[in-house]
């Protein structure tokens, strides 16, 4: 089903043309509903991980990443694989995986500061109110593997947990035919991996969410899969948490022809080189402007080595698409809500400021997603499919939670205890109004 | 399956006991996953919703509601019927309404100026790097109708809403056989609610979820439900965003001995009173004072108006239990993770300082969990079955979210550039790679 890059086909909309409504739904018809017959699939595996553990992991292992292993041990990557990883690449490999690591850290350590910090008060009667944050225990991280094997996003899932003092985390990676990718082992050792296991699949999530005899249960799953990942993690929501299920990649990008166009262009392409159901879409007022990138994406394809992959992603879903004016622009792309967002005007701020619904916002000329996506601190784990109205990128909040404290002072008790009761017998509920009329000074005693 | 309250059974268990674990496992057996016939029940009214929109809803009310509306217009609540629901009750009820929408407003205020705030910085290059905080657009808060209209839940789920600053909240609660409860319609008119609608069930979150003629899709949806509304909002997560998938309420008390028995006991049947499935446990190292609480639930019980529900979650789900010391007790509560944890010693600081994992943490003998259901200020809306360890009380953070902002300067283009490249060719990305190296300054042009 790939399309050869000689078989390009550039959508053009226009958003002043009659029927652009009717071209807008077909652009952005959603992928259908998860196939049933994955989430029944997926359900039978996490059944079949639930009852017999280590054995079922093993089973699945065999028969999907044909990989033999005796036992789960054997799939255990050990602390010293990840160094040793870590040692074998280039000083150039190891030096960019720091310093992603490190700029990726600091953001969010600043996200920390704003989100991380536990709080309390006294009101008027001496009653405390507060809200203590911890981190989670133990976070599994879900890291695909074979021909997609990303160590970037080891970092971005990771580290926000490191930051947000998670103790323990546990990665798991498919590898497909025993083949493990050093790149990804050598990112876990930078991040802060604590334990490694080679397997991947609905039977990896399995694993993290009930625990085997040798995998350790986990209190949260995140990272993105492929679809019986995704059906698997949405069906153990509530044994642990997920953090979102993730849709194919998209990027938005908003130009005024200020941007040399073969920036624009090549941005579209870094999107589009993900897979065929990635969605890359230009908006711009200026119609000599879309000619130009057309133009260049026309000229660029060519050299490019996933080139069959961007031809068949741009043909499918992408689009260059005219707006009246760049106000437009920014309602099209808060109906949109995308992924990736880029602003890529001589005055991008003000056009930032006033969008409301996107994953990250990328703005100026200089700002290319690639940078986002690897070094510049932020997550590049964001919300897809429009659930960026929503949701938000995967960030140390993700990895922390919240308990409310309450003290009640003797003076509170007198003043709560009134409106309380007078709620309770509104909702017909006796004993939670005698349970607070019992604090009063002049409590009969029931 | 109601047990009278003549038949209480109070289970008790102590820690040293050697089969204490077995006891353990079955008192926290979760119930079974949830009914498959409910799930794919919840998934066809869900359907019928999407594909048929008001008469679908008009369809399911009339069913399961008995409720005969003409059209979707009548099952609208206006806001003239909310305002005279609260000009109609008491003025003590009203009263108590608004001091608790007050005192929950005030501390969600708070909450808000620790997550709510927009960030940014400029690293050492110039590079702008921040997050931008926004509030959801509109949101559909599900309150639960019939036997258990909670008016309190309306405050407690609309307000977080509110104060995040979402302008559109959607509510829906069932009225079966027509009936509206006044307190709940007094509620929503003061915690802010914009529109109302007389539905439930899958249904009403099939309308929330996907949008009607007349019900606005909303981009989350929030509350507690039945069974089928909960199979409803697993389904729908990712079409909008959901809170989370409640389970019966629970209690854990630890207590040292020093707070008067009744006001323990009473703590527990106000969590028992609730439904026959939620759970009351109290750990304590005292063996004569758990003997007192003993005695009260017995004395009390008789007098309760909902003996025989409190008798049902007392015999089923409910225990008493000795532990060694207070140091066990704190590492069992951890265990169980609770939705409510009362601290009912005289020295309740320290032992909340060590516990990790619990919804709400009540501290003194003056907290009792009634005044925090209703008027302290902090949410009622709290993670049941264990899923403290990894989810928070309903907050503002529910009703916001984040977009990252990125602008890089040139200078950052030329040292994130070169990361970025590096990075990028060792994943097998070559436009993300060229995306990067195309903004440094002396490029090539490829």
């Amino acid at each position: 089903m790939t399309t050869s890059a000689s078989e390009l086909l550039l959508r053009r909309l226009n958003t002043s043309s009659p029927d652009f409504e009717a071209q807008y739904a077909q652009l952005f018809a959603r992928m259908a509903d998860e196939n049933a017959d994955i989430d029944a699939r997926a359900g039978e595996i996490l059944a079949a991980v639930r009852a017999r553990g280590d054995a079922a992991v093993l089973e699945f292992t065999r028969r999907f990443d044909r990989l033999d292993a005796p036992d789960m041990a054997a799939l255990e990557i050990a602390q010293s694989e990840l160094r040793a990883a870590l040692s074998s690449i280039s000083s150039e490999q190891r030096q960019a995986l720091e310093q992603a690591a490190e700029r990726v850290r600091d953001y969010h350590q600043r996200q920390m500061q704003q989100v991380g910090r536990s709080w309390e008060y006294r009101d008027a009667d001496g009653t405390l109110l507060g809200q203590k944050v911890t981190p989670l225990d133990r976070v599994g991280i879900y890291v695909p593997g074979g021909k997609a094997a990303y160590p970037s996003s080891v970092l971005m899932n990771a580290i926000p947990a490191h930051v947000a003092g998670v103790e323990d985390i546990v990665m798991v990676v498919p590898t497909p035919g025993g083949e493990r990718n050093t790149l990804v082992l050598a990112a876990a050792a930078v991040a802060g991996v604590r334990r490694a296991f080679a397997i991947g699949g609905a039977q990896a999530v399995g694993a993290l969410a009930y625990g085997t005899a040798t995998v350790p249960k986990v209190d949260k799953i995140v990272g993105p899969g492929n679809a019986y990942v995704a059906a698997a993690k949405r069906r153990v929501f509530g044994v642990c948490g997920i953090d979102m299920i993730a849709g194919p990649s998209e990027i938005l990008v908003i130009a005024d022809g200020s941007t040399p166009p073969e920036w624009v262009a090549m941005d579209l392409f870094s999107q589009a080189e993900h897979d065929e159901l990635a969605q890359s879409i230009l908006l711009c007022p200026d119609a000599g402007y879309i000619e130009m990138v057309a133009t260049e994406i026309r000229r660029l394809l060519p050299g490019m080595a996933r080139r069959d992959i961007i031809a068949a992603s741009l043909s499918g879903r992408g689009a260059l698409i005219q707006v009246r004016n760049l106000d437009e622009a920014c309602e099209l792309a808060d109906r949109i809500a995308p992924e990736h967002l880029e602003v890529s005007t001589a005055d991008p701020r003000p056009i930032a400021d006033r969008l409301r619904h996107a994953g990250a916002v990328f703005l100026g000329a200089y700002t290319s997603e690639s940078l986002g996506d690897y070094c510049a601190g932020p997550n590049h784990v964001l919300p897809t499919s429009g659930t960026a109205r929503f949701s938000s990128p995967l960030g140390v909040y993700d990895f922390i939670k919240r308990t409310s404290l309450i003290e009640v002072s003797h003076a509170g008790a007198q003043h709560l205890g009134r409106i309380a009761s007078v709620l309770a017998h509104g909702e017909g509920l006796q004993a939670h109004a005698l349970a607070a009329e019992m604090r009063l000074d002049r409590a009969r005693t029931p």
